[in-house]
């Protein structure tokens, strides 16, 4: 394939994300036929261990297994990688550094969706792993662009938030609808003008219930947008 | 990755019916986290020239393209390959002589979730491409295990079926609902068992609408299924 065009996608982290990323990236891109679609290689590793249990709980380190997916992508002639998995972000400067390729951040995409949902300063939403939150990989860099984040409590993570991501990796995406659906509105209660679903096992889950009333930025589709920006720069 | 667990799979023919077998494989799959599920490479290569209008219409040849999939598949170390395209089964024989790794047939696939369905025998019908009709890349292969193939008549093919399909290519998904079950209940009057859906786009028009009140065969699912089974033999 021709270097310039093709995307490469470190996914499998989960593995149902990534393949909800490929179905949305499809979806999103204006196309008549098959030739129309933008080439892309899908790297599903579902073995790169747990980003929240290595930064967390002193689990074993992802970066080895991500470093060999990136090398793969290269190696099949991609042009630009990009990665649906929020929590492996924490990795992103240390990825960056190993490859040539541009890697299209998540968080930025996230930013400029709520830009594109009308939501341009304030406190905002966050959903998100006790990893991400942890390495405040969306505090700092939407705080430079003049939002507040406010995230559920520590309790609620733990007893609603992380099972339910955890649910949709087991493929039991209907449950993980109404902890995260409760676990959203909460956070609108408390002030947010939109909620960032910044793991992308959330989209999957809120998407298998009635649509919330309230803007929610979800990763999978606004890391798709940036992706087809970049394939295709003129459409 | 390790060579032996690793599925390839050669999608792309179209991107979203790739994406949705990847999202398919992942939701058969029994699996409680991440790591349970089966690693893979999607070589989503949609730039490969049309299949049915190569074998019809003298259309561009799509073998080259295929087997560049296939060497970036070997090259990332898969250990078998898939194709969720059934036309692309057309050249099979020559994917086949081109690699060492084993590549699972869909229309095998296809006969064996009939079985699963519970229709061993007798009269069914089957909705493809004109490509795939013209090939007999079913009858021959169903028609030793004992059934026979109903296909629509040439003017439905050419008003609904091909249409159809065009349209989910084109993003359209919803609207290929209608025509499409449309020409798998006249099969059935007709006399079929059961309607094997023998284009990966179809079954994405049929998901797209209320579920048919008579046995289909998916032909994203029972590849997915029998890659499951490859992948994970002990399961």
């Amino acid at each position: 394939m021709k270097e310039s065009r093709v995307l490469g996608v470190l996914g499998g982290m989960g593995p149902l994300a990534g393949a909800t990323f490929m179905q949305r990236l499809t979806l999103l891109t204006p196309a008549e036929k098959d030739q129309d679609h933008i080439p892309a290689i899908l790297w599903s590793d579902p073995r790169v261990p747990d980003r929240t249990a290595a930064r967390l709980a002193g689990g074993e380190d992802p970066l080895p297994a991500l470093l060999r997916g990136i090398r793969g992508l290269e190696a099949a002639g991609c042009g630009a990688i990009a990665i649906p998995c929020n929590t492996a972000h924490g990795w992103f400067e240390a990825m960056q550094a190993a490859t040539r390729l541009p890697i299209l951040h998540i968080v930025e995409a996230a930013a400029d969706e709520l830009l594109r949902l009308g939501v341009a300063a304030g406190p905002i939403g966050l959903l998100a792993t006790k990893g991400t939150l942890a390495m405040r990989l969306y505090q700092e860099r939407l705080e430079d662009r003049g939002y507040d984040c406010l995230v559920p409590p520590e309790e609620e993570m733990d007893r609603a938030v992380m099972p339910a991501i955890d649910l949709v990796k087991a493929n039991k995406v209907a449950a993980a609808y109404a902890p995260l659906a409760e676990a959203a509105r909460r956070l609108i209660m408390r002030g947010a003008k939109a909620v960032v679903l910044g793991c992308t096992e959330i989209p999957l889950g809120i998407g298998a219930g009635p649509a919330l009333p309230f803007p929610v930025a979800d990763t999978i589709d606004a890391l798709a947008r940036a992706c087809i920006a970049w394939a295709k720069p003129a459409a």
